[in-house]
């Protein structure tokens, strides 16, 4: 396994804008933000590569889980009380702390994304946007292993984590 | 944008094996190379993070796209023949190489995911694994920008670049 002792290097293509200040207080998926807006900020050098991205009604966004703490093998996910593997979890604490959220894309105004259902943290550094291509990425049928047996009021009221209580 | 200037370093927690040797004869996506298997092997250090995986039917691979060329922002797609703004696009040289890729999970067996589906490079390295959950990921109605245009004969011969032609 040589070649995975080597290390990269990534750097920040832009930043998240969100009203999420508070890691416990941010819902855990944008399934769970689905009202809320934010806007992602890219460097001007990238500007030339958002062309056509507006055609797409959802983009996957990666970015550095800036505020996580080190990784941990076993986790309590947020939607459950029941401890797991950690790769079976979306938890923060992971070995390389990336997240992926799949948001709506509202509009491309020069260099900001506006976006509905941002999960993401105020001032997470941004890696990459991907479109969501149909094509691609619908997956019908898939089970959902320890997540399925979680009934939907609990996923909710667990994973808005008190965002938008009044719709809860 | 202070915090963009900062530089993260990831170390990969696995690698890739697959049948794929050559980047031009890969398939883009896992679509593409449905058939197509492949493994995971994971640093023993994180097979404890494994467990629970294997209730999931898919899981969401990110890894470093480690023959991808510098960033270009204006990109042809291997879809289609029209240059694109690289981040409407999939396109590996991105400013982080960072790939996605949806694949199915057959089975764990200890530090080993075996998988099918694979459209990823032998000996890449592994980033990150994600469990696919319904409940988070499935994304109905979503509008696919210019690859809505491309007919579904022409993105399959042109997406799977050769692999299994005999089922073209």
């Amino acid at each position: 396994m040589n070649p995975v002792n080597q290390a990269f290097e990534y750097t920040p293509i832009g930043i998240m804008h969100s009203p999420h200040t508070v890691p416990h207080e941010t819902p855990i998926q944008p399934v769970f933000a689905q009202a809320c807006p934010g806007w992602a900020e890219i460097r001007p050098e990238y500007a030339e590569g958002l062309r056509d991205l507006e055609g797409f009604s959802h983009v996957y966004l990666l970015y550095h889980l800036h505020r996580a703490g080190p990784a941990i093998m076993q986790v309590e996910p947020f939607m459950d009380t029941q401890s797991r593997g950690l790769f079976a979890t979306r938890h923060p604490c992971r070995p390389n702390p990336i997240g992926l959220s799949l948001v709506e894309l509202l509009a491309v105004e020069g260099c900001i994304l506006r976006l509905r259902g941002v999960d993401i943290l105020d001032q997470t550094p941004l890696l990459d946007i991907k479109p969501f291509v149909p094509r691609f990425d619908q997956c019908q049928d898939a089970r959902g292993g320890w997540t399925d047996s979680v009934n939907d009021e609990q996923a909710r009221t667990r994973g808005a984590r008190g965002f938008e209580k009044g719709n809860l």
